[in-house]
């Protein structure tokens, strides 16, 4: 058991903490526009800046541009960069490309990488991965999946409905789960310019950080050759396991970043406010905020950790260790920030910076699978596990 | 011990009720500005409808065209009305006004009513209550104003700067609260068109509702003659509480009638929606939402009734009952919010109606004292009632 | 709405409060045996004292030597009484035998009452509640029914088990509920002394105030006569309910008082003991403790106070109301009594009085329907209220 | 980083895991007399099997027959021990024996080794630390030394009081912190038939499992020569640092067994019973439960993990690592007990197993420094730190 750093990635932490103080955080003011996402002159500035930095795409490998972190390595690295919200968009590793990007690295032809992975790798273009679909489609069970993909001659024909795609609006391209025959589903690569592809609308939620926000798509009889399909065909629902279970704790790194950053923003000022003639940070009442909070960034560091070493091992269960760690980050993470508005008074409902960190962080509790089906699914598993046991 | 209605308060329930629900949410859609507060023309049309339904400024008294309501009765319509967030605005006992209204009514002077109350009273202005100052200034502890009014010749002269001023933009006066002498404080009804009376910004903060929203405001050797003195001079501490525990209730009020329509979007949803086969409200994860907001609804009505008997009687500690119910129902109207969010699912971050309701009740457990302050409030004096009986 | 007690009520209030203080308390010290109860001498010795003070039998009218008393009337003289775990037992109003009477007072006939209440209302005889089986019987599911009772020559013939019976072993008589037939269920008297009437053994609980502690129980062909019904035959699940809903919330009222106990116990250490150079009292840490017991008190006797107005009135839903003022009283109760414990340090965890009051708290989000059986009712009651209003 | 065990230590694990379940398990009936401890012969008994099985004092090396765990390898063994009350008595790792034992083991020279450590080791003796002093004296606050020990000719005389000496009674020698001088404190080895050692009382508390109870003890003129002085001359303090975070950390690995073992009864009562026609495993009420235990326990074995690589290596500051491992598993502890109560209804309240624990973990929130004062102590820190980053 170590949890030590090796030198290089010590490093590696501390350049990109520097990056986050001396370029990230004195750019925030420039993100206050209504819609979703910075501006796009916003977005290839910090870019630029993290590629001179040589911080781009720290998750992939170096063939694409990357550092080529394991899961642990994220779990340092997209941390320091989470304590902004632009942070993980300057290094590209924000969801939902970072997610796709990694699925892509894993599972793309050579043909599909160089036509849809390097492109978005370079920042060049922005993806979208569309599962879920209007209720009563497939919202937490996939199972319910209603688009579908019907093969016609030289490809498919895909047709239906997918909704809260985050980033639908602008994309490139949107990784298309549909359903193929009876037995399975089938990702399929499609160009936004692809016929029959539509973004109808953008949906109006309270997070407001991803460029494109989160899209309503209609897919009619659009038409994909067969070099459009991601792996295998029907093996859509393994892959998106492949996809989620990652890309859930990539979340858990980048808001504990986030959730960090606002104890700091809290401790900070209950350093400099008196009360009752004390300093604020001196006050029982405020100690609790700040201890309970630092006991939960040091549990979800620590959780993830674990459930990194466990995405890259192989060892244990993934599913099941990172739905543990998304419900107790995703809590956490929510805990802190309230605690940090509270600490802040006032201050703490200005829009900037922690009213806007209170709206961010609030739908990753519903976000990649609620936490209450994270929670069911979790207590399905443990009784199960112990009935197997009864049974040796 | 008895907590039936009167018929005529019961009569009054319900058409506040049909009101808010017939007139008051179909216009909730106009209200998408994003200012603080709805635009004149909306609060106007709002107002006009709320006169002719016979349900405007129910707390004051006939004499002011209101309906005379005790502060259960008030209780009672308040819930009703704040349902949406634009039914106070409509009855026009919104805060501050109402807070305001409730004091003038109480104090001012029958040349101060027909100046300041009565146009306020008809909706033809708007008010501030300028008590909290810029830090170091006087937060929660008022004893730290730094705001004076010093005796000129044929009145006072007063200088200082006021912070966080809910509606101090567009108000048509502002009550001042300064210090006077070593001896205490001074209220002053100070229209805005007073040379040195300044609105320097509003601070963006997440909650919208308020018109003028919260102002930042400056008053350089501002000059009011004696018949502005708002009930006696050094009683301006005195007077503050009289006006603190009963606007902390009416707040309770209208958040918990804001908690309950939260709770109703989320059961209808639950009711309409499937999921692993089941009605969603039928499945044990959103039971328990779904009951431990119910209990926080109940609850929290039982806290407001029992306070306002106290305001209303006399009976017990008015400032311990309202800190009692201020923590318990800022608290609960937070879970409600937060339990409804979880079970409408993505839907409950879209920006309209539990996106917007989130933003809007967090500052509850700030605003009107911190919940902090009132836990450091009420523990001070359960412990000081307990030394004080073991005395005996 | 109306808080204020009657002149008398507060008087009773009074007299109850101070037989607590001068008579219960210094008798406390003699309840220290590890079986459940105190001995038979000290509970005769209390109820004596409680005779001698007029507040013997509260809840009973006063042709059964009580005071007449309503729920309202109770909620205040139990809670009193609640301060020592002795208050009910000596005032003879602790659960099951309050329960018993109360159900017997409303639904006996005269000769039942002369043979089986009158005793009970003296002191002279406890008595027994035999509703629950073991598993997989009647749970918190009263359909699952496995005792039977079939119609024999003049009477009828009682078979079955039951389990988890307060107050079984000593009891003069239980009030056994039987199925008959298809239809329902029928409530029958059954004197202990009755061929096939067994208590096999008391189970070892937590909880050892109640005399005769928790007791397995089983009826074996146990013959009795017609005018041993109580009430009309197959009316026995109606009469459960008529039992359970005030019982519940007595039991809130009695436990709200040990809570208060408990809280008065931790602040007066804390305004004893010193730590960091101030009264422990007064450290933020401690005050945040003591805040939140307070808010618990107070939530929990207003919604106590609301569901005994709703029983005594009938308005409203009483079953609803007792569910909602159990599960928040119950986890009320708990937490006071755990901070209680914090507030104290290692005095806290000492066997009495609070490490004592832990264990006999615990048992109550269990007893009476477990909260989440309650959440369980109240959710689908809630949802179910809703659905019925979108059809209007 | 790497979470992987040795082949080794894996074994072990597995070696104890069935220790547990093969031998120490069927010896819990023997656990019930009143008293503080099993008794001597059941200890014996214990003790002889675990030696057998190659599992005694694993904590110690090799020529102390130990294994020569670090405290990484001892978060993994004494977790499993941890599953039974028993376990950690019969591998002698059970506290203050264990604490004792280590700091020894770092402190002592090689005749106190022979003298004191090696008995204890063996099981032959038993040890108490007596650091706490009745209040006023030292609590959570060291500094508040009473017991005093002055140089007299060939060595020193002790006098003073201690109090809540967990294993007090019973002893061979005690651990006696003293104040010596104006410097500071040091540490004295006492056998416990020293003239002046008395042993008063033994405090009643709610926790039964360590032998001896905790006492009430007072030095009167106590004369030690000055080989038994425990390392340094008034280092006392710093020493208590040493033996104090290692045991706040070894108690948390043998709490987090006992909840898993709580949380392991509750599931199969849990697959085992039905309620409303499913497996109770199976209802959303109890999958809530279930899950947030599991949750708890993985974070808390997380931080025990990152905990003792800190405590190992002297990565990070051990003092707080281990007041926010101390926190965080108490209460997740004291939650996973509460929980498998809940999901066990009327079974779980009863006395065995899951009462006892109820009694048992409660105490560890207040033992081992109270989680207010880690709170504060956690708080002050990182306020500090913030004040330090920002003077850089």
């Amino acid at each position: 058991m170590d949890f030590s750093l090796s030198p290089e990635l010590t490093a590696l932490q501390e350049r990109t903490a520097a990056f986050v103080r001396d370029v990230v955080l004195p750019l925030e003011d420039r993100d206050r526009a209504p819609g979703h996402g910075p501006d796009d002159a916003l977005r290839a500035e910090l870019q630029d800046a993290a590629k001179d930095a040589g911080l781009f795409v720290p998750h992939l490998g170096e063939e694409l541009g990357g550092l080529g972190l394991d899961v642990r390595g994220q779990a340092v690295v997209f941390e320091e960069a989470g304590q902004s919200l632009l942070g993980p968009l300057a290094l590209n590793c924000a969801a939902p490309d970072e997610g796709n990007m990694a699925m892509l690295e894993k599972i793309a032809s050579p043909e599909q990488v160089e036509r849809f992975l390097r492109p978005l790798a370079e920042g060049r273009t922005r993806s979208a991965f569309a599962m879920t679909e209007p209720p009563p489609g497939a919202g937490s069970d996939p199972s319910m999946l209603r688009t579908v993909a019907e093969r016609v001659d030289g490809g498919w024909s895909i047709s239906g409905e997918k909704w809260f795609i985050t980033g639908g609006e602008g994309a490139a391209f949107a990784i298309v789960m549909a359903r193929t025959g009876e037995r399975g589903a089938t990702m399929f690569l499609v160009p936004a310019d692809t016929p029959g592809y539509e973004v109808l609308e953008s949906v109006d939620t309270i997070d407001r950080i991803s460029p494109g926000g989160h899209a309503h798509m209609r897919f009619t009889d659009v038409r994909v050759a067969d070099d459009q399909v991601l792996g295998a065909p029907d093996e859509g629902f393994r892959y998106a396991q492949v996809r989620l279970a990652p890309a859930r704790l990539t979340h858990c790194m980048r808001w504990l970043g986030l959730a960090r950053r606002a104890l700091d923003v809290a401790i900070d000022r209950a350093n400099e406010r008196e009360a009752f003639g004390s300093r604020l940070a001196d006050l029982g009442l405020a100690q609790r905020l700040i201890a309970d909070s630092l006991i939960d960034v040091e549990t979800s560091r620590a959780i993830i950790q674990k459930t990194a070493w466990i995405l890259d091992t192989g060892n244990g269960n993934p599913t099941m260790a990172s739905s543990i760690a998304k419900v107790h980050v995703s809590e956490a993470v929510g805990r802190i920030v309230d605690n940090a508005v509270q600490l802040c008074g006032s201050d703490g409902i200005l829009a900037h910076p922690l009213g806007r960190m209170v709206a961010e962080v609030r739908p990753f509790r519903i976000y990649d699978g609620s936490n209450e089906t994270h929670r069911w699914s979790i207590a399905r598993r443990a009784a199960k596990a112990r009935r197997s046991a009864g049974e040796r």
